[in-house]
């Protein structure tokens, strides 16, 4: 039978019109490498965002998913390595609720592993030209409450589903009223790189051995 | 009579398979706002690469000159507001020559202005979506030699003819195997700033003025 | 019984001649509010740098251990939120080794957050004019190695003894010969935050409730 | 005869409550390599600031003077090569003008380069273990107004006397309440860093012939 991918990607937030994650996710194709996609924008709210992706993979039955969020300020695509149990907002999210350091699973563990092969889809992405590198930290934002929940559950609720998280730069259109050095990226390009991190991770059960660590 | 534009762009340099520079240049449309444009590559080396503009302004006759380069590490399309008098290089040319600080022109002034409105290019740049401001260094390596010399060149021997340099970022497909935090921009945004830059050059015989400066 | 504190530093490595987390560990004072300070160095080897650690432990019997390690490029004294049970070397190791991706402890959970009050500790540096900020990645090469594999032990091995890491920026001394835009710290304002730093951590059992938390 | 030198360093601005550029005047010795050493703090005001420049050097008739300002943004000390005949403001000054690109002196050439021994004094301090390079951007705010007319005056008004620009990172203290990545020098390692580089400024009439450019 087919295989199926839900990729999600957010709403606007922090000021923006627009929320390059759910831009690039939305020009995904259709199928990639015969595995049919399922597109579904959430949005940045603490524990509404990680409900909407459960309920939509309820409702797809998917057999990989990855959630897109937007990383301002970064120059590549991420795919995040690890997702913490910990919600602490800088700014508040878009129903005004700002944590301060909460356990997102009062009784999970500290932390998740992606289960996705995120050196695979890295390599992949770089390899077709568009800038990707291995992240170590996907923050306490919304965008870590989401893959923290996200992996809470298919470890918990939906087991043999593999899932993860992937930052996008800023949109170039967005960076014209930002400061002179904010690196940011066309949106073609982000789902290109999409496209192939997920032709990669249908590929790969298991993900390469090379090194993408970070010194600190 | 239709008025005419030249547009140059470097070779690659510093190691590099591609100039961005060129790579946008060749790409624009052969004509803008009823001015014909024509496009040169021209070498990465002091002395050689003003030399060939001049040459192209000698047979081309332009009434308005852009010559484009590369700055690794920029976010954003810079129009340059000037050129200096120092050739300084902190890697060799691509003749291998390594200047440390001599004069461009032994008896010219220290420094010219571009003569293009540089801040209503980029004010349009920025209206059309694509990331620009004013830059008030061009450097000391084989860019600044073309900036500077081609506006010495055109205060005492071609007058009426109107100049200037613009610097962009590495391409996209540069940053795959830079430093994660390098940013990049795909040409073909490049090619769109250009053409937006060079109908306002058109457009504006005297810059807009509005504040671009920088604090330091 | 007056209470102890244990503080490590680590050797040179990637070249440099010195390391600062060193430098500023040595020049503690030997006791802070009245607990005992014990200093150590120790090395850049996976593996080998957590048995020093836990050697020192099992020497000194401490209440508390900071381990602090250089973040060449960071800007501000971070004390770490998370240890991840992950090696991988961009480069090797002072002996060599050069991990690409394995398990610190291949029965261990992902990772452990620090049981030092990080929030408190950032908060008390800032106030007393020492740049300073939670951080939520401490990288995947051996510092990471000796905060995970610190917290493993802790919560098997030594119940009750609160521990965690903190990074320190290039020393001044080493920026010299960086490019430059390197942020760097002197030695003395490293030292003077890791007092206050410790302080902090004698009052706080308990985390304070702020913000710290990064969008991504 | 002995020679003097005018060092000159700004109050503070942009909400600020302390400049590290006079701080770091103010602690300098009143005597350096046989030189006396006259401090004078200016207003950061275009136009009233390099009048009290000019008002100090008829007062104490130096043989060389340094103005200091600060870049917030920098990490290391920066000696600058030019200065050009541009205000511009992206804040308003202390005055709350706001210049959008006007002309310094409306006679004046483009540009002054400093008359100091730039690279000298670079080189100078960075083999004493301070962080600098050689800036080729003094930007197009007070700081850019001090340096361009300082050395307009001493070209058409002072003959002999010799001049230049430095700016300073933000001080350890100012960036407790700044994002994570700005850097900050203390205000010790800048004051020998100065002194250094006026050692340096005394001891060479010529520049080095050293590369410090810059690619762009």
């Amino acid at each position: 039978m087919a295989r199926k991918i839900l990729v999600t990607g957010f709403e606007p937030f922090g000021g923006e019109t627009m929320n390059p994650a759910w831009e690039a996710v939305r020009a995904l194709p259709d199928a990639i490498d015969g595995a049919q996609v399922a597109k579904v924008e959430i949005p940045v709210v603490f524990g509404r965002a990680p409900e909407a992706v459960e309920a939509a993979i309820e409702r797809e039955s998917p057999d990989l998913v990855l959630c897109v969020g937007q990383a301002g300020g970064r120059a590549k695509l991420t795919p995040e390595f690890v997702g913490i149990n910990c919600a602490d907002g800088r700014i508040p999210d878009n129903d005004g609720y700002q944590p301060a350091g909460e356990k997102i699973e009062p009784d999970g563990p500290d932390a998740y592993f992606a289960t996705l092969p995120v050196k695979a889809m890295a390599q992949a992405m770089s390899e077709a030209g568009v800038p990707a590198d291995v992240s170590y930290t996907a923050g306490t934002y919304v965008c870590n409450d989401v893959m923290y929940a996200l992996l809470h559950a298919l470890a918990t609720r939906h087991p043999g589903v593999r899932g993860g998280f992937l930052h996008v730069p800023y949109a170039t259109e967005q960076a014209t009223h930002l400061p002179a050095v904010t690196p940011s990226m066309s949106v073609p390009t982000m789902t290109e790189g999409l496209r192939v991190a997920l032709s990669a991770a249908l590929a790969h059960e298991e993900d390469v051995a090379v090194s993408t660590g970070i010194t600190h």
